[in-house]
């Protein structure tokens, strides 16, 4: 039995770990485009910002150790082709060398890849199956893309060889918000530029402000509403500092044009599946062209399994969309993995469960906003708390500011999202969220549970449940009052 | 509707509380026998130690806060009798007043008493409704019992008035840890014993050694597997200094015996259930001598209802057990104020959540240890895992200590034991695992939960989640490997 992986990021590896530690006899192959296998990418802006020293530290797992469970790996290796029918991988090496690699199951991990917004005078890099590419300012102008090891040294290349004085952060989700701040530590003026009306726009604007106040006391620039147009050389034809031309739309819709100057300029809007290997082969596609698969995350493709960031995403209150999480493709790998051995294992189903630590900041969220459980057929509410993280009277308390989002029908819990200081224990808040999302708990059942307590670092009814009873007030107690009554006679 | 609650703390609040938050018109009294109503008894150490300035800042809420939700109080009253026929309840003032209250509905919250251990010279207080005490050295002595306000003035008057430089803390569960800890930060010497193998006997002595070895490096000298036997005046006769005489019993039985001088003497080794005014009522008791109640906090007694650390506990994998916990008294006292109004809820159940900071050092737990698994018939095994709290490459990781417990024939989460920084979201990863086992999953089962990830503050497979798979992979991979040739064929 030969399992091949196509991809050394989460998906593939943890593919192959599942299905090495089950059978240890499995002849096991990783496929790997470039020659980083198992690097944590969400730690790219720590190395960025110095906070990481080495760029290996960033590997989940050495080479060695990956070789050590049993598993081979081929680095610097591009597949090129399946060939469903014949059981056999085309693979490129980067010398150029076409070879041909056999298997008895496939788990494709492809990944994604940076999206490349429609600014004029930025390359499109293209992907790496396709001759389309744009040119226009790269990484030797300094204006980058960012998600692989390749995107981080041309980033780190450009920080060392001109020491910018300013940069321009081009989206402030997850990505854009910890290269801001990793910029600033070390200590590059930057500045933010959002097109939605607030930063973090994965959060409601309530709580998104909240992390803006933060980037401006840290003295990040912060432009939303704001589309950047074009990049170019602020010096026509001459290397060095660029300038970015964006426009600002006011609430009235009133549009004013601006140009900034940066020695840097990092665009980082979001990233779109890399599908298309899967799709030359025949594979069906989904939500945003990720490739389909189903809960065992079989893609319909004989003996062909797919995960990670390059799949639809079974989610458990939206059903399928396209959610691309580092911790979903880790369990889809595992299950993949688990699966292609002749194991019987089903993805569970992501809640979108994401959290980022911005400056002194943690923001957090799982499950659905408003907006997102009325699409969704729900009939949804929002409320939102402020309870401390811990007992008042103990030092350092903090408020958390919560936002509860449940189903008004059926008292269902459908979302939570929080900002608080860091040391609050923000992080961990939302998993209990999540963990009783999971359970299709209602809001007002949150109150049953037991979770822990001491002044220092809690209250007797937990944030986590202050803020749901303050949802079941604000939608529920007046139908709980009159069902009293009622009983009552 | 008159509903009259006893006990002015968690349960007594929190039933007064949900009844005037259901009806606006409900005419609520609460009987409390001190002067300090709602007050956080866990902020005792703190206030104590010198963190908390005052002690009103200790009031969960203010006299004035609680009066303006439209219950009414009555201070420094002691319930003597509860005319169960005649819905009266005969209460005794201050100045030894008697008066008679009539009720509709009645909620009773006496709480729980401070156990004395058989110390010689050690005098008995007893409690409110006995004339049974012991005398012996107290309070003017330098010797303390630590449960209520009054124990803590007592306390503060000793420090302020004899400064004392030295102490013995007997007892080194919770608030024994808390108060060593708070009388370290005081600049006190401070010797804390302990009769168990190891301190915190509530978790494991593996987890118990790493607090020992926080109270090592914080001065406090820790004495285990002692017991005390007597406290006496170092200088017979005379008021001051303090002599503590104690038996270390070592592992292989010997005994060694030994004494110690203090200036100070704190006896906290736990608490018993008070239930002396529901017993005499007719109210059946059950364990520890608690009151028994169902689970919609009914006595049996007509329109008694009783919550709190007064009452037998429903526990979630024990069935009834008694496990006095603050956060448990609160949900109790709101299950009985609604019930009492003709509501019908029922109190969840309790997994013994319980988390304690230890200078820089937390641990929590929840649900049972393997010895308390095995009592209650499941057939447990305990693995433990240590894993970082967040990725190893960004600064200052710390591993937690997790030790969990599931039931080797169903699989299912029984609980589970954690120890770290403070920091490191111990407290809130301990109710991921309480939520978990709250809905009674299987330890394999918490790999499928979507946790939070950021490099900072977590992994990709949390913390939670690594402790979870090397149970699995200690007690369950070999079956899983074995199924999975068996599905091969």
């Amino acid at each position: 039995m030969h399992l091949v992986a196509i991809g050394g990021s989460d998906a593939g590896i943890s593919a192959a770990l599942r299905a090495r530690e089950l059978d240890r006899g499995a002849d096991v192959t990783v496929v790997v485009a470039d020659a980083y296998p198992n690097f944590s990418i969400c730690g790219i802006p720590y190395y960025v910002s110095g906070e990481v020293g080495h760029w290996s530290n960033l590997a989940h797992r050495t080479h060695a150790d990956l070789e050590a469970t049993g598993m081979t790996l081929r680095l610097d290796t591009l597949a090129t082709a399946i060939d469903v029918a014949g059981h056999r991988l085309h693979l490129r090496a980067a010398d150029g060398a076409e070879t041909v690699l056999p298997y008895d199951k496939l788990v494709v991990g492809t990944g994604a890849l940076p999206a490349v917004p429609p600014i004029e005078g930025l390359a499109d890099p293209g992907d790496p199956l396709a001759a389309g590419t744009r040119d226009g300012l790269g990484p030797a102008d300094g204006v980058h893309l960012l998600h692989s090891m390749g995107d981080t040294f041309a980033v780190m290349d450009t920080l060392t060889r001109h020491s910018p004085a300013s940069a321009v952060v081009v989206g402030a989700g997850y990505i854009g918000l910890e290269m801001a701040e990793g910029l600033t530590t070390r200590g590059i003026k930057v500045t933010q530029i959002e097109m939605a009306d607030e930063v973090l726009p994965t959060v409601d604007s309530e709580l998104g402000a909240l992390v803006a106040a933060e980037l401006a006391a840290h003295g990040v620039e912060v432009l939303t509403r704001t589309t950047v147009q074009g990049i170019e050389r602020a010096e026509p034809g001459a290397a060095g500092r660029l300038r970015v031309h964006a426009a600002t739309t006011a609430p009235d819709g009133t549009t004013t044009t601006l140009s900034q100057l940066a020695d840097l300029v990092l665009v980082v809007t979001g990233v779109r599946p890399d599908s298309r290997l899967a799709a030359a082969a025949g594979a069906t596609l989904g939500p945003r062209g990720a490739i389909a698969v189903n809960q065992r995350m079989e893609t319909g493709l004989p003996d062909v399994y797919a995960a990670g960031d390059c799949v639809i995403t079974h989610h458990r209150l939206l059903g399928t969309t396209w959610l691309p999480l580092g911790t979903t493709a880790h369990k889809q790998g595992r299950v993949a993995g688990e699966n292609a051995l002749g194991g019987n294992r089903t993805f569970a189903g992501s809640l979108g469960t994401q959290v980022v630590k911005i400056f002194d900041a943690v923001a957090a969220r799982t499950g659905l906003r408003e907006h997102e459980a009325l699409a969704a057929g729900f009939t949804p509410a929002t409320s939102q708390a402020n309870p401390d993280d811990h007992k008042a009277y103990y030092p350092g308390a903090h408020p958390i500011a919560i936002r509860v989002t449940g189903d008004t029908s059926s008292g269902r819990l459908l979302g939570a999202q929080l900002i608080g200081r860091r040391g609050s224990e923000v992080a961990k808040r939302v998993d209990t969220y999540a963990t009783a999302i999971f359970h299709s708990m209602t809001v007002d059942g949150l109150a049953e549970l037991d979770l822990s307590y001491t002044p220092p670092l809690g209250s007797p009814w937990d944030a986590v449940q202050i803020a749901a009873q303050t949802w079941t007030r604000d939608h529920q107690l007046p139908a709980q009052r009159h069902a009293l009554e009622t009983a009552r006679g």
